[in-house]
């Protein structure tokens, strides 16, 4: 294997270097004034060993990556039951999209897609209030990524309340099919809140370590999940992780990953490192343009893979 | 890890006394008729060593299997231009739906979907006559086998043939959207006859061997795909391998696989084994309903899994 | 033509007789507890005469027939601009269905689904607030009823706004597609109250009057609609106005007409009558079972139709 | 009401002026080099006196307007257990569309679009051969349109069946659900030809007359089917002759009518005429673009109308 800073360095060189960097998403003024020339790279190898490359200390929203986060809370609380909830397969339609929903009985195909998100926290709240739920959420966050500084962006959480009417109708269907034990209200704030969380590449890549080594946070030696809970969240990433571009993520890079329409995407390398990369430009799909291309070029470089040695 | 042979004795002991079996495929005569009580597996180990149990040398018909070795054969021939004929994407829907052609324009989402399948038999005939294109797929299966007494069940692919509508439902709505390049009763006599090749565990666990080693195969040392190729293939299986069960799939046992409605399934242990399992009764999507449960097991008891160390 | 009483009063005498008088709508407890033998039909023949029978002044809940006169308030005051934010398909899916809303970037297809009659609302509404609307609305209902002792049922209205998660995923998909102009929790509010408007078979048929002559209503002489408009209200009926059963209605009953679900169902001969007929037990589809029958018997006995002379 | 013929002749002046004559029918050649700018109508009156105007006489293809004719067949032949077989439901789909099949298990939603016309030729097949049923077909035009010179043009119907893709899948999609009692070639065949039936806006006209006046023909004086099944027949033709524009035709034209691929429409007014219009190019749904229109002003000018006196 080559130097990893060098592929990383070449790595920012090419992303920064790209003409057509994708489009910002534009639904929340909060992430379409991102400037979109911002690129970082960070990679905690399984010892804890860090490497970064570009913008690696930028906050920016995690948006659709703490969907991670809360279905491994929700496997921890929940076990399996979790999966009368919420199915587990990959959909096959766009990250928002009702019609899975109005076919299933309100029963969200998978954790990762919106529907499901919104399934996995109403399913932690348990009768809670908001402000306990997020507080959980925000305090699970930190002690994986090993960081009391992560906070959530309320200017962000604010604006994703005003245009979230596409989320409030997921939310109000799966309650009208009486899949919600929570107040729909409550759970939308919940919901766009979490989404709200602003990280950094560094930070992000240490918050995904228990992925690389079965459920085990190596640098802490905490164990954050059993080892089967934590393969099946890996599983579920791969299966489900970049909504109806899963399988093109499979095929080009390889890893387990989830994507936020931040321009945020962590992939994980079994036994080997965690990945967090970052560029806001998204797809049509709605997944970071020159992340994917990143991780892409790592993987080729690295010989990293799930499918082969 | 415990004596692999152990394992495998102890799978075919349980499902020897397991009552509920699954429902054999029932809408062929040569399929509905088979014993259920049957049931073999074997595991090729990198090395080449074989370990098995059960019934692993009973030949039985690969039916969708197949669909792995003619994709193989198509990127192969065809390279990154196959995806202008197929996509790469879990569908979301059954085996043999045919609503996504409708609304993708005739292009099928995978090749491991029915209409996929059949798209990548029409990419591989490139004009040629049925027979021609049958025996090009039979040597390559004979020669990743390493066994030339495979054969193709001519009873089955009769009554295939027959009962077929639901598949040249899904060829002529492809012809009709300009997607197949060859007649379309041809492409469908080479679809039902490859997948009427019958096969033993044995053979099969060894024909899968190319994809456990980057696309080298350790026994012969032959070359049959190259690096990049064969870790695709895996990926493929693993996001696509059990139709709208690849989730479940996934989940469980953690593995690339691809499963057929003869009750056979192949898995895929990256540097580690190849294994193939058989047992005719399936679940209500489609696949081996034990065989899957073998695989779930073998795989707890050996730690084998794509995300984990 | 037979005696026009003795007709109605063999409807009343059978329907009382009918052992399977349909299941009473369960989604509100006050639909839910209204008791299922009530039933009752009104004739407003063209010249102003009624003719009745059964519990011809009984009041119900006119739930979905109230889309007849929000459209028929929308089409006067918008005009064909109407249909820019609404379609003049039948939807072939049921009233509540969101799968049309996705496939059609939130332009419901009809104004009688629900998702098109809060497409209404928000277009008459027109910045004003809950209360002014629903003014209108209901001055509109008690001119052309000629009954000022008609009213909105406010314990039907709260009932619908607790249990109303279905019609609040429609809203708020809608706004999510920028299809509404008003605020969502606003139009719900009209949508649920207009629904809620309480009437009896005979205050219906009279309020009908207006679609049997071209826009006159015959007994005041005074012009609702233009000419052409009426009509199209009449065929809007007709193709819409008994959801994924309106083919079965035109084809069993052969006239314009409208179901609710609280068992009402309004119908007009051109030229001839309006009918209103109630009954609360329900088909499968959602559409009054022994109103229908009823309508198909007399229509059988009186010859009326617009499909033959 | 102004002088028919006057009428007639200021629409054929107008469809002659008018710049955008839509689109001729593309998916195969002997429909697609129809010259664009012929134009006919013919109107039938109640008392068998007819009025026309353009190229009235000239032959044209009738395509769908066939499957009022087999409708009626059928009708007459197997009576309301027709039903079993073909739904009466509007579809909301366009003509060819195979998602609604899989939706319902095969079973086409109405007698009009594709696959339910597929299924009515199978029905009154009855294990008998394509040519028999064919010439019952014809004969049963020939009659209702008292012209023995009315015959199928092969030529068209050769060319449909090599471009009869879509069909196809659709038959065998419905065989694959054990909707077709006969062989599906041969249905298709039948399929084919009986699209393939040239005739005048004069013939067709004529054709229509029984549906005009309750089953009755009265030029001749013969009891096409019975007064209830006449008028079912223009229900459906209200409901569903115009595939996913049959809102828009009921709204604009305000009659039952059935369109055709070839150009031609028919319509009928109860009581009151039958209507034939042909103009080769079509609107996007595949409705004759200029004969929609035509029958608007026909019907604004004459004031005829369903939905109203």
């Amino acid at each position: 294997m080559e130097e990893l800073q060098t592929i990383l360095d070449d790595i920012v060189t090419a992303a920064r270097a790209e003409p057509d960097k994708g489009q910002v998403a534009s639904y929340i003024p909060q992430l379409a004034n991102i400037d979109p020339d911002q690129f970082g790279i960070a990679v905690c190898l399984a010892g804890g060993e860090l490497v970064c490359a570009g913008d690696a200390d930028t906050l920016f929203s995690i948006q659709s990556i703490s969907k991670v986060f809360t279905t491994t809370i929700a496997l921890g609380k929940l076990g399996d039951t979790l999966w009368q909830r919420v199915g587990r397969e990959p959909s096959g339609d766009p990250f928002n999209s009702i019609i899975q929903l109005e076919h299933e009985n309100g029963k969200p195909r998978n954790p990762f897609i919106n529907a499901g998100a919104i399934a996995v926290v109403d399913a932690i709240m348990q009768g809670r209030q908001p402000k306990e739920t997020l507080a959980e959420i925000l305090a699970f966050i930190r002690w994986i990524a090993n960081d009391e500084a992560i906070y959530i962006d309320d200017k962000v959480a604010r604006s994703e309340v005003l245009t979230g009417d596409r989320n409030a109708a997921l939310a109000h269907f799966m309650a009208s099919c009486g899949r919600l034990s929570n107040n729909v209200d409550k759970v939308l704030g919940v919901y766009f809140h979490h989404c709200s969380v602003a990280m950094s590449c560094v930070q992000l890549a240490r918050a995904a370590q228990f992925l690389v080594s079965d459920g085990v946070d190596l640098s802490t030696g905490a164990r954050v999940l059993s080892t089967q809970r934590a393969r099946r969240i890996n599983s579920l990433m791969m299966m489900c992780g970049h909504y109806d571009g899963s399988g093109e993520f499979a095929y080009r890079v390889g890893l387990p990953g989830k994507s936020g329409v931040g321009g945020g995407i962590i992939a994980v390398v079994p036994d080997v490192a965690s990945i967090a990369v970052w560029s806001p430009g998204l797809d049509k799909i709605g997944n970071s343009r020159l992340g994917t291309r990143a991780l892409e070029t790592l993987t080729r470089r690295t010989g990293w893979s799930v499918f082969g040695r």
